[in-house]
């Protein structure tokens, strides 16, 4: 392995060197996964804060198919980084505690070796010859890098978009090496419409004149044409529709005066034709080429099976966040991931972040306050755990309402001490945080709110972001000791399904809801001729609850009679009085809590 | 006008003459929207069924980018036209009825003038002199064509995609001849994303090496990679991402034998490049750049107010059918010309219809149940409504379950026989087709259900698809004598929102509502501590009903005190007995109607 400095002849067609950057050139051949030989690499990689003594704070980010090793600035005067808003001092990829590594993909042509380089077998531009390439290629040059850095372990692995499918490949292969996983806006495959939009971007290179089947550069002319229109058609898709109209529907006819020769009729026209020359100027096309291909023949799996099988060695934490608008790599995608995680009872927390700003969202500063802060929280947890301390925010016991703090009580009473339990519509997780201190062996939540996942996250909890209407799908059958549902069943549209749901993956299913026969109750409704609310659980007018469900715990048990559900145990509370009723619950409890299951034959849990 | 037969000359680069297609020349020049005149038109057209004496039965439909006149087959042995799923004997726009004409547009490459036509001032094709024509040019020459025909007037005009501009474009310049106009996957102007598509589009055939600034007629090869580029692009915007991964994911990797030399390594991509090939063979690119640069310049106004004033003059009726997952065309685009056509008091049916096939749908069967039945069931309107006859399925004198029937009856009786009524909710019609019998002025449904919307059209209602959570926005201020609200509430979300609309758009409301605090219901609670259900109104039980808001008679006396609306009316009846109720409403009616208002000062309506 050759460790002297930067090749220049290996730079060839970058848009200049990197002021920062640091240059490897492994002379260890490279045997690459479709066939084929590199016999040398060269890996331009940028490096941020510290490496600490232990090695143990190593957080390597991937960049996608336009970046480069720049992933922010190393100071106030250096040029802009392609990710300043996440990574520096401060930054939720925090370079005052973390060693931040950042290079430059295989294949790309901003430092590491690529179809632009020299191949040393010919002393020419590899152009065309250039191997065909895979994301695998790629995590595997890291790996050597890593190695060359003496670096055994990663913290996390962070990368967005095909970045993000080099931190699923690192998984893939390097399993023991990844503590944790960040993935932003990526998939476990392209989706066909994502391909396609890719073929016809190749297409308009291969097919461009000038091409001269990628050798081009001894050419007073490259396939600029070509290379402009394949990242238009990228640029568009990375935009939602809701971001282009912000951005060009105000001056749909005003283009702007901009030096292109593409057309320049309409506002949007001319800014496409602008950002694709700006592209052309810094970007080879061969590269182009060589990773849309990588990344449109990464595929972990087209059943939910196959791809539960090739994550099936991952050891990592996972962090996977989509964004609601990114129409490349739909959320749909994300969620794949996150089941197949699920899958294999990998620690995973998900969310899909509310946005307007399309696959660009993680490159973008409007949502940075989710997915910003999720990773921020997501690192300090695996930080923590990594020392064997408790992360901050990570306590339940804040102050709570005591007929709150009561049922809590009586439900972490009912599970046992190591028990893996699953908490629908968690919240911020405060039960779970409480079970956390019991030392319960696995805690997984599910919650609908955005706001409250990232609470959860900041608590140190595996969180899902997802509607529990939509069933519990990943989930194997009884796959844990308990399954909670406090205080959630009155907001539940789909309740036959999300009771039949956490019956099938809980040894023991825990329901708690507020009792709409308590006497008062059902006196407002018989002596006022009024709904009944107003009271403790039911705080809510009939026009603006989110209650959509109301039934009694007479109901309830008749709901358990009828679909042969065992009742366990039942507690009913009058939280108003701190106490336990045992004399006609229906009418004197304002709460109950079941412990209810399934019975299986043979299997009783 | 020159009524002689097809000039063979000016069909250039056509895909040899149309068997059936009828050819005029009209000599009169036709001065161009944007300035420059064409001194003349060829058209081709196609013509089905029989005219009618009175002329009275012509449906003229409007094609999409690239279809042509041969819209169906005219006999067994024909070649298959573009949309014989629609149009035929027996078929939606059924030509044993109607008297049916579709021309190739102005600008296309099938017998109509086109760039490929020869310029009678220089006996060469025009190529890039052909000027820029837009959907108001393509109209001028129907028009012309129209009346070289004899035909004054219009049952409807048809058209999908650019072929919706062309039926709005007759609205806002003819629209004295149009009876009728239906929709199809189509908008007021592109939106910036499919804008930004066009532009990829046009920028890689005018760039292409061969496309010698238009004049390639004479030349060996013309720009066929990129107009292919551009029908691979255009290709993808038409399908859904659904639809192109159940066409190619399973074969992802197995790409079909096909004779393209496009990219081949993926099922999608051998696809695209073998269509586009078809394409290519079939098309001209300066054709291609013509129509898609009039569709891209058609514009009915960037707000909402500039859309109202440019179909301010419509004289039709109007049915808008968008497709769920079209995402070129989106649905919220539709949703804005029925928001316009509502601010004009239009008649205009609506329906988003449930679909996976994205743009293309209109052209495909998979959705033709809902959206080919809306059409015909809309075309029999039209003309029954010509005839002065009363359409099939009009009637609302189906079987009614007898509480049922008291309910309407009591809202009938409410309003007044010519009063104009918005109907919240309206199911298939039924009490608004009651009302109709009665003489009302304005009838308007809204309906969430697609099939009830289908059902309401059918009984030739205006009815549009809708949430009424998400408001009545389009609706001005006192818009209508009276909106009702019928047996709906207890399923809304937003109450007050749904309320105070109401009030906004309405004169006077009617609202009905089942009363929670029926004394059978009170008792269901109050002895029996189960939720007050099984009755009559509230049949469901606690866990699969659709209801989600319950109260009382009391509590929504209550709710109008709180938010200042003025009750002018309640009744209250017993539907099992069949009589209203005057003593003590509140225990013994199982279900109230009530009469209010917003009281605006200076104003009591």
């Amino acid at each position: 392995m050759n460790r002297d400095a930067f090749a220049s002849s290996d730079s060839v067609r970058t848009n200049g060197p990197l002021r920062h950057a640091q240059y490897v050139t492994l002379d260890e051949p490279l045997e690459l996964e479709l066939g084929g030989v590199l016999p040398r690499v060269t890996v331009a990689y940028e490096t941020y804060g510290t490496l600490a003594d232990a090695r143990d704070n190593v957080v390597l980010i991937c960049h996608a198919i336009s970046g480069d090793s720049h992933v922010a600035r190393h100071d106030a005067n250096d040029e802009p980084g392609w990710w300043d808003i996440m990574v520096g001092p401060g930054k939720p990829v925090d370079t005052n505690r973390y060693y931040v590594i950042c290079p430059n993909i295989l294949g790309g042509c901003r430092g590491t070796t690529g179809p632009g380089s020299i191949n040393p077998e010919t002393g020419m531009p590899y152009g065309s010859d250039f191997p065909t390439i895979t994301i695998r290629d790629m995590v595997e040059v890291q790996r050597r890098l890593l190695d060359h850095l003496g670096i055994e372990r990663l913290l996390a692995v962070v990368g967005g978009s095909i970045g993000g499918h080099q931190a699923l490949s690192w998984n893939v292969h390097y399993p023991e090496r990844v503590q944790g996983t960040v993935l932003l806006a990526t998939s476990p495959r392209l989706n066909s419409q994502a391909l396609a939009f890719d073929v016809v971007g190749r297409n308009a290179i291969l097919r461009d004149p000038h091409f001269h089947g990628g050798q081009y550069y001894d050419k007073p002319e490259g396939p600029i044409v070509g290379l402009a229109l394949a990242r238009m058609i990228g640029h568009i898709t990375y935009l939602s529709r809701e971001a282009m109209t912000r951005k060009f529907e105000a001056d749909r006819l005003k283009p702007r005066e901009v030096a292109t020769e593409f057309e320049k009729t309409f506002s949007v026209g001319s800014y496409l034709g602008y950002q694709a020359m700006r592209f052309v100027e810094r970007f080879d096309a061969n590269s182009y080429v060589t990773l849309s291909l990588a990344m449109d023949l990464f595929d972990l799996g087209a059943t939910p099976e196959q791809l539960a099988a090739t994550l099936a060695r991952t050891r990592s934490r996972w962090l996977v966040l989509s964004f609601s608008s990114d129409w490349l790599f739909p959320p749909e995608q994300s969620r794949d991931i996150v089941d197949a995680l699920v899958a294999n009872a990998a620690p995973v927390s998900y969310c899909n972040v509310q946005s307007t700003c399309g696959h660009d969202a993680f490159l973008l500063p409007d949502d940075l306050e989710t997915y910003g802060e999720m990773t921020r929280a997501f690192l300090r947890n695996l930080e923590s755990a990594g020392k064997g301390e408790q992360p901050t925010g990570s306590s339940g016991a804040e102050a709570l309402p005591p007929e709150r703090r009561l049922v809590y009580d009586r439900i972490a009473e009912l599970i046992p001490p190591s028990a893996s339990v699953l908490d629908l519509g968690c919240g911020t997780g405060r039960l779970l945080a409480r079970l956390k201190q019991n030392g319960s062996r696995r805690l997984v939540g599910i919650e609908l709110d955005e706001e409250k996942v990232l609470g959860a996250v900041r608590r140190d909890l595996d969180v899902i972001h997802a509607d529990l209407n939509k069933g519990l799908g990943p989930f194997r059958d009884r796959e844990f000791d308990c399954v909670v549902l406090s205080q959630t069943l009155q907001a539940v549209e789909n309740v036959q399904g999300v009771i039949a749901d956490m019956l099938r993956v809980g040894r023991t299913c825990i329901v708690s809801f507020p009792n709409l026969a308590y006497h008062p109750l059902r006196r407002k409704l018989a002596e006022e001729g009024r709904a009944p609310r107003a009271y403790g659980w039911l705080r809510d007018r009939w026009y603006d609850t989110r209650d959509i469900r109301f039934f009694s715990i007479a109901d309830f048990e008749d709901f358990c009679r009828d679909k042969g559900v065992r009742i366990d145990r039942r507690i009913a509370l009058n939280t108003e009085r701190g106490v336990e009723v045992t004399d006609d619950p229906n009418l004197k409890a304002d709460l109950a809590i079941f412990v209810i299951s399934s019975p299986v034959p043979g299997r009783e849990g």
